[in-house]
C-alpha cells in the first residue's frame, strides 16, 4: 500500500518555514506499513494542486495532503478539492456546531461569516473532526485513491492523524508489515564499513533492504524488511543482526528503532536510577534542553548552568579566576572542573560540561574556531575529550552537544554492565 | 526563472529524518529571486529518480538534487544521474587529488577502491568542487533545464549551494525580485483580522501577493511582491505597509524579514547595550539554546540557570524553601523570584524566568498540565504573566520559549522608544 503526502503552501517553497508535517505523517504511516512513496510540497495556486491530484490519481492508493484550510482568500485547498470531485461545498451541521461553540464560547465572540464556512465541506466527502480547531479533515475517494485533507496547523494535523486517519486505514485496507532496524558504528567511516560487511550485504534477502547513514564519526546500518508475515521478517532480521555482530563486533555501540540519543540516554539513566546535571558554555542550553525535551525527564534531569560569559562560570559555578588563567577558559582543565562543580551543586551522578569556541568569531579565548572540551564526571571521578568540529557555529553546538550524550551513553553502559 | 528541489533518500520517506535540506535551498533561491515551483522527495531507487527526472524536463529551469552520493551500494544518485544524460564515469583528476589528501592526509588511513571511486563523475558535467567532503557536486544541462547533484550532508550541500550554484546562476540567468515583508499583529484572530483589511486586501496590485499565517495568539501577514524594477516593487510593498498600519495600527507589533525572534532580541540586546539571563524550570534551557543560537551572542547573552528539580531552584538561585511552601514551585511568586535572582547572580540588566508543567504528567507540584508562568525582570523591576498552552508537551515547551522572547522584545522596545 502506497501514500503520497502533498504540503501546499507558499511559505515552503519561499523557505519561511521548515515542512515538519511531512515528516509527522510519514512515520505515522511507517508504523503501520503503508509505504510513503512521494513527498510533495506545492504552492497555493489552483491550477498547480488540480494538476498535482491529477498526476497521483490512481498512482498510489492514499494522498494525505495539508494546509490551505484556513479561513482567508489565501487559503484555497478546500474550494479547489470539491472542484477536482465535481463536488459542492454544503454546511456540515456538526463542524458548525463546533466552531460556534469554539469562537463564541471559548474565544468569547461574535462568530462570523468566514467562521461559519469553516463548516462548508463537499457534499459527498467523509468528515473527520477536529477537535483542535475550526478546519475540520475530509476524506474522500475517486476511483482507486483516497484523498484527504487536513488542515496544516501541525497539532490539529497531528490530532487528525493519530486519531481519525491512521485508524480508518487501518480498518480499512491490508497492508505488509514494515520492520526497521538501526545499527549503531563508532569509529569507522562508511565506506570501510562497507568494505568489512561486502560479503554479508551481498546475502541479504531480498525483502531486507541496507541502507547507510553516515554522520560524522559514526554509521548507522538501517535494515528494512517488507512482508505479510510478520514473525517471519522479525527472524530474519534478527538473525542478520547476529551474523553482522560477528564481522563488525568491534565498532557495534547499540541499536536503535528510530530513538534520539537524548531518549536513549534519558531511559538509560532512569532504569539505572542516575541524575544529571550540566554546565554548559559554547553548547548554551542546548545539552540542558534536549535532556528536558523528554517526557519524564524529572526523574534524572536536576538542571543546568549555562556559564556562557566568564563571570558566570566564576561566579555561579565557582571555577577559580586562576585555573582559568592558567589554562584559560576553554581548556581540558576548565571543563573538567565545570563538570565536578556542576554535579556537587545539583548533587548529580554523573555531569557533562562543555567549553569551547563555536565562531564564528574568536570569544573569551585564544581558542581555535570549532575547538570544544567536553568532560564528564561521573561517579568514579572526570573524563575530559578535546574536539574539533570545525565549522559553521550551528554544527559545532550541534556536534558537541550530540557527542557529550554519546560519551554519557557510554559510560553508563560501561558501569551498568 | 523556476525551479525544482528534489530530495532523494529513503530515511526521509520513512520519516527518520526530517528534510531540512530543501528549506534552505529554497530560501537561498528566494534570496536570489529564482522561484521554486516544487520539493519532492523520493527514494532511493533508479527507476523512481529517472521517472521524477522525465518528468521536470523542460518544466523548470534548473532541478537541485540533493542525497544519494555516498560511497556505499545504497547510493544510486550518480550512476542513475550519468544514465539520465546517456554519459560515462570518468575520474576527475582533481576530485581524485582532494579525496586522497582527506583520506590519507586528514584521517590518516590508506584509501580504498570506494573512496577513490567519489572521484568518478560524468564526463560531460561541470564539476562543483566540495571541500567540505568527499562527494563533488554535478551541474548537467539537457535541453532547457539544468539538474544539479549535490551531496545529502547539510554541511556539505550548504557549502556547495552558498559558493558554487547560487553564484553561478546570479551569472548565468536573468531572474527578476521576489520582496517579502511580513507584518506581526497580535490578539486578534486570522478571521478577524482578514474582515478588517477586506477592502485593503482586494485594492493590492496584481504582482503583491498577501498570506495569513497564523499561530496561536498572533498572525503574521506576509506580503510578496515579484517584478522586475526593484524599486518598484519597494514603493509598492511601503505604500500598502502604510495603508494597512492606518487601519489595523492598534494589533501591530512590527515586522520582519523572515528573522528568527532570537535574531530580532540578539540585534535589539545588542544595539542598545543590555545583557540578559535566563532561569529555565520547565523551558529546560531552550531559551538560553536559542539565545546562544545567534552568532555574537556572548556581547549580550551570560548564561542561565536550568532549575529542573525543586533543589536546584533552591541551591542555586537561592528561592527560599518557604516561598516555595506558600505559592508552588510553578507560580507568579516563584518566577519572579527566580527571574529577579538570576539577575543579580549574573549581573544583567534583564533576565527571563520559567516556571510551569510541560505534562503530560504532574511534576513537584499540583499546577495543571500546560500552565506556565513567565517572569522577566527589568531594570525598573519585574513582571509576570500567566498562560495555558495546553499539550503536548514540546507544544508548551516552544510556545513558553517563544513567549518568553516576545515579552521580552515589547519590553526592550518599550525602554529604548
Amino acid at each position: 500500500m502506497k501514500a503520497t503526502i502533498v504540503t501546499i503552501g507558499d511559505e515552503i517553497l519561499i523557505g519561511q518555514i521548515v515542512d515538519t508535517n511531512s515528516n509527522f505523517i510519514a512515520k505515522e504511516l511507517d508504523r503501520i506499513g503503508v509505504e510513503t512513496y512521494e513527498m510533495i510540497s506545492i504552492s497555493d495556486n489552483k491550477q498547480h494542486i488540480l494538476n498535482t491530484f491529477a498526476q497521483l490519481q490512481n498512482k498510489v492508493d492514499v494522498v494525505i495532503i495539508t494546509g490551505g484550510l484556513g479561513p482567508t482568500k489565501d487559503d484555497i485547498t478546500k474550494k479547489t478539492f470539491c472542484d477536482y470531485f465535481d463536488d459542492q461545498l454544503v454546511v456540515n451541521p456538526e463542524v458548525l456546531a463546533h466552531v460556534t461553540e469554539l469562537i463564541e464560547g471559548f474565544y468569547k465572540r461574535p462568530i462570523s461569516q468566514l467562521n461559519k464556512d469553516q463548516a462548508l465541506v463537499p457534499s459527498k466527502c467523509t468528515v473527520l473532526h477536529n477537535k483542535m480547531g475550526t478546519a475540520p479533515g475530509m476524506w474522500m475517494k475517486k476511483e482507486n485513491t483516497v484523498f484527504v485533507s487536513l488542515p496544516g496547523v501541525p497539532y490539529e494535523m497531528k490530532y487528525l492523524v493519530e486519531n481519525e486517519i491512521i485508524p480508518k486505514i487501518v480498518k480499512e485496507y491490508k497492508r505488509p508489515y514494515i520492520i526497521h532496524k538501526t545499527i549503531l558504528t563508532y569509529g569507522q567511516g562508511e565506506s570501510l564499513v562497507a568494505e568489512r560487511i561486502e560479503n554479508w550485504e551481498n546475502n541479504l534477502p531480498e525483502f531486507i533492504k541496507l541502507a547507510y547513514l553516515p554522520n560524522p564519526g559514526r554509521v548507522r546500518l538501517r535494515m528494512t524488511a517488507r512482508g505479510t508475515d510478520k514473525g517471519e521478517l522479525e527472524k530474519a532480521i534478527e538473525e542478520n543482526v547476529q551474523s553482522l555482530d560477528a564481522i563488525i563486533h568491534d565498532i557495534i555501540v547499540g541499536y536503535e528503532e528510530n530513538e534520539t540519543i537524548e531518549t536513549v540516554v534519558g531511559k538509560l539513566l532512569a532504569k539505572n536510577n542516575k541524575t544529571i546535571s550540566t554546565a554548559e558554555s559554547c553548547t548554551g542550553g542546548k545539552i540542558a534542553s534536549l535532556l528536558s525535551s523528554v517526557q519524564g525527564a524529572s526523574r534524572y534531569f536536576k538542571g543546568s548552568v549555562v556559564s556562557y560569559a566568564t563571570e558566570a562560570k566564576v561566579n555561579v559555578l565557582g571555577i577559580s579566576q586562576d585555573l582559568i588563567d592558567q589554562f584559560s577558559v576553554v581548556s581540558a582543565e576548565v571543563a573538567a572542573a565545570m563538570a565536578l562543580n556542576v554535579k556537587d551543586i545539583l548533587k548529580t551522578d554523573y555531569a557533562i560540561a562543555t567549553t569551547g569556541n563555536a565562531g564564528p568569531l574568536k570569544g573569551d579565548s585564544n581558542a581555535e574556531i570549532g575547538a570544544v572540551f567536553i568532560a564528564l564526571a561521573t561517579p568514579e571521578g572526570v573524563i575530559t575529550e578535546e574536539f574539533n568540529f570545525g565549522q559553521p557555529r550551528e554544527k559545532v553546538i550541534d556536534r558537541a552537544t550530540i557527542k557529550s550524550l554519546e560519551i554519557l551513553q557510554k559510560e553508563i553502559l560501561k558501569i551498568v554492565q
